[in-house]
């Protein structure tokens, strides 16, 4: 492995030892964002050879379910999925994984940006299902590295304007860096309707698509009331099990609601954005780390001092 | 007009005189069920001529707006619909509407089915939201009227199993005549997960579609929980405007929630089913009564006695 | 191998050697129309068992391109498919196939409705591609078994009107007790706006989606010529490599034109429609051989005398 | 009027005198490329004011029959639409045209612009109808105005590469500078499966996507074969009424082919398009007129001569 980016869910397991029915019962390795440089590959193995520069696609689904045959292969039941228990992840120097979820890197893509495809195919996976595209009004609410990546991908497919919030104004700055048209501070508590109003009046209109990045029940309340008639609330937080929803209001103005997990068929899409110059996700790396110096990466991204986005651990790089 | 059907949102109207932000503050005239014979045409109007029997599609959208340009006129925020404040309805022995919004009846569909065709369109509506095709199995919870027409639909559209639940063993009854593969009668209260093993092992697999025509919490929650990952929860019932709902178990399976409002291009939908014999609504009607007799039609609609499911108004005909 | 049907591709090969690039260079089993008695299982294989009855979809892909990880593994280029040169077919006593392409029968539906869930599946494919749907109004022309099972397909999606037409008499009448709503005896070069005025008035509208399963250069023309404005022009028909098409009327009028190529995750829906009764197929099988008499058998397909629909051959049986 | 631009149609119907069955009978005014001036609102007008500068889209479509109501009113049998006879055209001072039609344009949006927004929008419903999106490749045959607006629109919408043809070198030029990744001077008469090589090693890999805007025989037919199967050939260039397709090669490959008729919907994208900075359409206009030089304007769009791309006249300006 060359590159492995610390992901919330990474810092879940190693807090609590759990995400919802997902329990880490035995020791197990972290990392699913992932590049690295091919050192073997299988005799049947044609589009790859040693040396090159890959990004790891980290759930293998079974093939021969319903779900795979029909092209939602995220939902394959027995899918096996790096870092999620009792499946290691590829937080190590060597690693092995199917050849077709190995996509080779052109030359001009480094590895850090190899391994930031996995997040920037969450925002893909989640701007495909709400419908974004040419001319699009977007909300997205939550600005961490899947807002980013999320913003990046709107911007991309064409939306015509995108305001995104978070509670923290850091990061609204680095969205407006990434292509945010518009950014709102909001905050814990504040009021309801008064956040619509907000985000009707910034953006001039309603939403079309609202897209939730931060699991918070406000952001997911304010994704359904804001949205356009006949508009997307997608879903991509996870936070509490059970949330409060206006479902009279969504219903009454068809907006539909989509969650999305994680991704299917997206990576290829995210790669061809890298490659294009059209996501700039390096920006996102914002501090790096040996694979000796795993533990205090980790701290960094609990702790959130310093101000981290995206954090890389180079299991190939010596200790600086 | 020749039939007015009573729904239920006529009773609420009549008893707690608002539904939602909807309020009625002048005498309002009931009815958005209706079928007639036309009396008078404009002078622009070709397709129907004086003695024609027509359905009435209740709402009359602007024509100008965004929505009615891309054909979600159901949308509309200016739509002028029958029965809805301040817009009185059709319950009356003339009325004046839009000829595009009449349908002329084929020799063979009665009047009584003419007006059948509103409620039809909402289940049509329904099930199209849904994704309901060739194949699919089907959870419907409520068997009220609009549960009945969701399951006719449902039937009609090639879905291979159609269970249908409430909490009244006899709409059940009916609900098996009209069609239904499977039925189940549930209790208010009930646990939850014991509910999707029911469901699971009715239908031996999960359903690819829930559509809740109930308004109850437990159902909405019942029909996320219980349907197959990648699968879609329509939501048709209005009930409390605020429900809480597994959000994270409907997203990590990537369950989207539909809801529903009214009906857009479904009209000549539900002619057709009725026309070619795939929909039998006539089943329908359980009490008939005429003009004079408006209030005892609506003491029967509010109190259930006697087991109606549509009650049926007819202003040409004399009291029996 | 219980039941293997012959298909209009296995006479082609026999009497041709070959179809477009497909060339028969080496002696080669036919059939791919076919259901069977499991004799073996292999050990990962956990849904079916010894003795189980089965349904058998005979192109197995390579599960690991994108087409296949799309949902589209019908266009896979390295499928393995039966009877498709070099690879042999499953007309023979016994036969490998991958678990996961054979469907269980349940006890009620007989292996040769089995057999028959191959070009049921291409119907299937036809009508979705084509989006029929509740309330459509279809045209088919051929009424060969493809263009059977796409008009019992039609109908069961609840398709209003459907059309078929023939040059041959002898099968309109089985088209019409199959629940053809219109038949049309067409002739060789009969007059084009003849031919759309007749299908136009029969139906008393223009079709929403017309299907060609001829292959008839006249019958693609009529497909796009007579549908409506917006709608889909699907083509199953696999005749001469070059047609000329009336471009401008199909582009000015948006009259998509979609070709279908076998099916991808139809056989379950299949299935389920002959499980449900919705699909009444047996009536399509006109002659049964046993494996000893497969030269006759494959006579009558070709000679076409006896007015064949299906001929069906039974490995398992003795000859009579 | 501001500015009218000079559209291939309207060279036609003065040249020839008609386009297919539209036939010029009486004098005509020309033009349908318009942006200019309100002049005067009528009394039910809200979103507009007398000195509002608007885009005017041409056709106002009946607003009342099922293409209306689904919202395809560009199929509308009885859509009035500027300089089609026998409806005049607005290539002259005062016109008086729909309100909703009327695009009230951003102070930071030009007339000229505002004019574009015509062709663009038949960019934007080419792409939206042929899918385009983020990570797309892209086939465009003929780099005429239309294919133009087509590529900058393929590029707004995030496809990766886009490679566009033309006969004619200098038209290829000025496609680089609007965003081309690759070009190719095709010749007249060339090897077709030479051709489909070309394509297929200039972007690497066969289109997703083909989208031709010549009406060439030569082109359509490249759309099919090169295509990547799955995909779709948009047809957007009206040449000869009959054409001879590899229908074969298309349906075993499952090429869907779309034509595409005008736009509906489609304005505001185009326009949001233009508003945020996603498509400079400014470079497309050579050629600017007065009103009382649009004799000369036609010559110079009839000739060619000084390669002009888009000729723009301004009925406002006076003669330099
Ligand atoms: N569905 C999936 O497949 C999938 C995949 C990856 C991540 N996720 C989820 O996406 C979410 C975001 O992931 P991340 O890595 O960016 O996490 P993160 O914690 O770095 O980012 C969340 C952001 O939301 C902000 N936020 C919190 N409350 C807010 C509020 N009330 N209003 C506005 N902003 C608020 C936070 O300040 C933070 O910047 C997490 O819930 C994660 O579990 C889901
Ligand atoms: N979205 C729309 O456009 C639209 C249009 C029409 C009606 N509606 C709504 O659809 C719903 C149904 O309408 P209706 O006319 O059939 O009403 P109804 O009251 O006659 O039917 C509701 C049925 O649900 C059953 N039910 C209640 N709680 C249940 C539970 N826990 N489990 C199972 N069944 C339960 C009731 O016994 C009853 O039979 C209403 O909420 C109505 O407001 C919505
Ligand atoms: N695309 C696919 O994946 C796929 C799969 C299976 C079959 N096919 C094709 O579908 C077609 C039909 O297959 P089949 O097994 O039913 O063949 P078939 O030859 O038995 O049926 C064709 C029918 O079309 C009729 N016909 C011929 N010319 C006609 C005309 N001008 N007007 C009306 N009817 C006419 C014939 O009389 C015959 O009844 C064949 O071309 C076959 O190659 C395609
Ligand atoms: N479908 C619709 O709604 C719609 C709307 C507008 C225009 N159109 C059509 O779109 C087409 C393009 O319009 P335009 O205004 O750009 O016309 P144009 O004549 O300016 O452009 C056509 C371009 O195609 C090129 N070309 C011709 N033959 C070619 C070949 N064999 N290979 C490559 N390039 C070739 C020409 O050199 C020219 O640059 C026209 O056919 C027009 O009728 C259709
Ligand atoms: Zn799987
Ligand atoms: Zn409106
Ligand atoms: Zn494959
Ligand atoms: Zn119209």
């Amino acid at each position: 492995m060359a590159c492995v980016g610390i992901c919330g869910s990474d810092v879940h397991y190693v807090v609590q030892g759990r995400i919802g029915d997902f329990i880490v019962k035995d020791p197990m390795i972290m990392g699913h964002e992932a590049s690295g440089i091919v050192a073997k590959v299988g005799k049947n193995v044609k589009h790859l050879k040693e040396g090159d520069r890959v990004a790891i696609e980290p759930g293998v689904p079974c093939r021969i379910c319903r779900f795979c045959k029909e092209g939602k292969y995220n939902l394959c039941p027995d899918i096996v999925f790096c870092a999620t228990p009792p499946v290691h992840g590829n937080l190590s120097r060597y690693y092995v994984h199917a050849a077709d979820f190995c996509y080779k890197l052109p030359d001009h893509v480094s590895l850090e940006e190899g391994a930031l495809l996995e997040p920037l195919s969450v925002g893909v996976h989640a701007c495909r299902r709400g419908g974004v595209g040419l001319g699009s009004t977007v909300l997205i609410t939550g600005a961490g590295p899947i807002g980013m990546v999320t913003l990046i991908t709107a911007k991309a497919m064409g939306a015509a304007k995108v305001l995104i919030t978070d509670i923290v104004d850091h990061r609204l700055g680095v969205a407006k860096e990434l292509g945010a048209d518009y950014t709102y501070l909001s905050t814990v508590g504040e009021d309801e309707q008064e956040a619509v109003r907000t985000v009707h009046s910034l953006l001039a209109e309603p939403p079309d698509i609202s897209i939730d990045c931060s699991g918070a029940e406000a952001n997911i309340r304010l994704a359904i009331l804001a949205t356009k008639s006949g508009g997307v609330a997608v879903i991509v937080g996870m936070g509490a099990p059970e949330v409060k929803i206006p479902l009279v209001n969504a219903l009454a103005r068809e907006v539909d609601i989509r969650g999305i997990f994680r991704y299917a068929n997206e990576y290829p899409i995210a790669l061809s954005m890298v490659a294009s110059g059209a996501a700039k996700v390096k920006q996102l790396i914002t501090h790096n780390f040996s694979l000796e110096d795993t533990i205090e990466a980790f701290e960094v991204a609990k702790t959130g001092v310093g101000n981290p986005i995206k954090v890389m651990i180079h299991p190939l790089k010596e200790r600086a």
